[in-house]
């Protein structure tokens, strides 16, 4: 089916980008050609029976979207996602010395301290207690660490990319600290990983156990052993940090253990020389994924698309401004909008083939608007790694190319 | 981390089924020692540095979850869902000649008939439209086909595993349709897809106006290639067979089109003799996942675990029956209870090591209520194949095994 000359085309909405696309073709060719089995795309696709079914499929060798893999942490391509859910290939990651290979049928969580029973229990019998899903999103405390003094990744990925947010499902940790009693003077939790760095933080007991889950399972599956598998602490709107991932065990006390984690690290230097220290809930944010940094945009019609969170319940409100910040209109919210989980948003634009600076400014459901880059700075200085909340600006030049700035 | 015998244990979650993921482990080794770079598990993880980050995660070796592949369509394993979501790699597949291989950059749709401008979309130009994202669930009509005269499969996957649920992205239908321009007379759509069935069904227009997605993603990331990668139409709350995959045309007109899978194909044989045609939403349905058949549970707390879905709108009741139907009670529902999607639900068991019949039973927002088998014969007879949603029922015998049988 070849295109027909005599039909009519969209004139606000050109081809002109299948340029990109032929390019990124392009660079895809090599890769394929190097694969011995590589598929031979057939001219008419209606012409050749197609693959059968599959027990476990995979995505198409045309889609390229990747997380950004360092030594310790990988970025989500959030200019590439769509909706509010991440695919759990794309979950971004930060490990303290990488993913371990745990057997799941020799896998424990022994919980002890300030309890009536100390318990050890194996997966099977967590998976026995009743069970709660729950879409939330998961951050980490130093993401956009690199966007304090001057503009640093070009990406949303790189900016933002230590997001991500999936369906969990797990036992609530209140059910089971039932089971072992928690003894009254129990205030403080020590979790602990069974990865090589045996990561251990302090959670305040009393708002944990109000959403905190043991969780199994993520999308629907088993949770992948770059998140924790087979067992994550998740306190939904905490940083992510003390979502302790391949999770062993579980302290009672009466006060918090001052770890490594949260003595040398995942504290929040302050411009007055003291830190802020268990800065747990991770502050009402936003990130406008398309047009972002990378990308390059023509004129007419384009649809502003992003992402907006809060770690204190539902996203209420998101504005964008296309001025720098002079002005703000709201965008549309994609229902359902869910508490401590990523919200999507759009606002409709129409590119003028002018330079713009495009913003996106969210609240929450407690009235906290997430701050400019200098009212964040003017409280918290410049010392700070973890906690940047500030507003993202992405320049787009008269050519449609979209830059990282500070304004 | 061993176990310490002076530790206390649980009582009523024994660790009896050790054993079956024992057995599980021991299937698992012959198969590990085939593949060379088969990973050894560390005794102690801790003592071991973990792997690296990774550009697109996989999951664990030890999770062997898959669909059940036939020669045209293959099952999603509902037993082994978490929550709502599916994942992409287990979302059920059917298909009428196999999965295109198709270049997303020669991919177009064109939209012809009774329309003011005949036109060709690229998937560019497609993406730039205004975006939508929902979660909604596909059902294949033919679903528990195998269910309406005898006891068919013998798991949740194999009776009711032609479902899926997934938050899907893309353009609605009517704002690309206001870009063509429907003429007055305009009231079926045929949809076309680019597999090597050039498989088309006929749609009525005005019903689809309201909510049908023109998808290009799947779960945050583009749709797979055996869900209709790159384009698919989805109608949410319709038979899975309307909702093209590889979608490559539409043609507007004025009557039903009366192509081959809607006259030889997905009609519904009445007892009379005559066929009911066009019968395209799926009624509401549910099925409890766990315990289902090929399972086995021990006495003591069990936690009955299901999926309910109505193509109507919102699941707005699930009851659950474990004396065949004798007595029902409420089952919990797990929010966000969402329109034309899974939603999960659930029941506190306590099985006593007798006998029993476990069922569940949905309503809807529109009152309907999800029927027997029984009922739903004596109106539509044993000559249908399609849109048998009938209550399932899940015997477990005294040794704790479940079985598919009717009652």
């Amino acid at each position: 089916m070849s295109q027909k000359p005599t039909l009519s085309r969209r004139t606000f909405l050109t081809a002109a980008s299948l340029a990109g696309l032929a390019a990124a073709q392009a660079m895809l060719q090599p890769l394929q050609a190097q694969t011995p089995d590589a598929p031979t795309v057939p001219e008419d696709p209606t012409k050749v029976p197609g693959a059968p079914p599959s027990a476990y499929g995979q995505r198409s060798s045309f889609e390229q979207a990747q997380r950004l893999a360092g030594s310790s942490s990988s970025l989500t391509p959030l200019q590439d996602l769509h909706g509010i859910v991440t695919p759990a290939s794309l979950h971004f990651e930060r490990h303290h010395n990488g993913v371990p290979l745990i057997d799941p049928a020799r896998h424990r969580l022994l919980i002890h301290g300030l309890v009536e029973r100390p318990m050890i229990f194996t997966m099977d019998e967590l998976k026995r207690f009743p069970a709660v899903s729950r879409l939330a999103f998961i951050e980490c405390s130093g993401n956009s660490a690199g966007e304090w003094h001057e503009p640093g990744g070009q990406t949303a990925q790189q900016t933002q990319g230590l997001i991500s947010s999936s369906e969990w499902t797990g036992v609530l940790l209140a059910i089971v600290l039932r089971e072992v009693g928690m003894k009254p003077d129990a205030t403080w939790m020590l979790a602990e990983g069974a990865d090589a760095a045996a990561m251990t933080r302090s959670i305040p007991l009393a708002p944990a156990l109000e959403e905190a889950l043991l969780c199994y399972a993520q999308n629907g599956e088993a949770l992948r052993p770059e998140q924790g598998y087979p067992l994550r602490l998740l306190i939904p709107g905490w940083e992510g940090n003390v979502c302790i991932k391949w999770l062993r065990r579980l302290k009672l006390g009466a006060a918090p253990f001052m770890t490594r984690e949260e003595t040398s690290h995942y504290t929040d230097l302050m411009p007055n020389g003291t830190a802020r220290q268990f800065t747990l809930v991770m502050e009402a944010k936003s990130v406008i994924t398309s047009p972002s940094g990378g990308q390059q945009i023509r004129p007419g019609f384009v649809e502003i698309r992003g992402l907006a969170w809060s770690g204190r319940g539902r996203v209420t409100q998101v504005e964008v401004s296309t001025d720098g910040g002079e002005t703000w209109r709201k965008a549309q919210l994609q229902k359902p909008v869910l508490a401590k989980c990523h919200t999507r948003f759009r606002f409709p634009w129409r590119w003028n083939g002018q330079e713009a600076i495009l913003q996106s400014r969210c609240a929450d459901e407690t009235g906290y608007v997430q701050p400019s880059r200098q009212a964040l700075v003017a409280v918290r200085g410049l010392h700070s790694i973890y906690h940047n909340n500030a507003i993202q600006s992405w320049k787009v030049s008269r050519d449609g190319a979209v830059h990282n700035v500070h304004v």
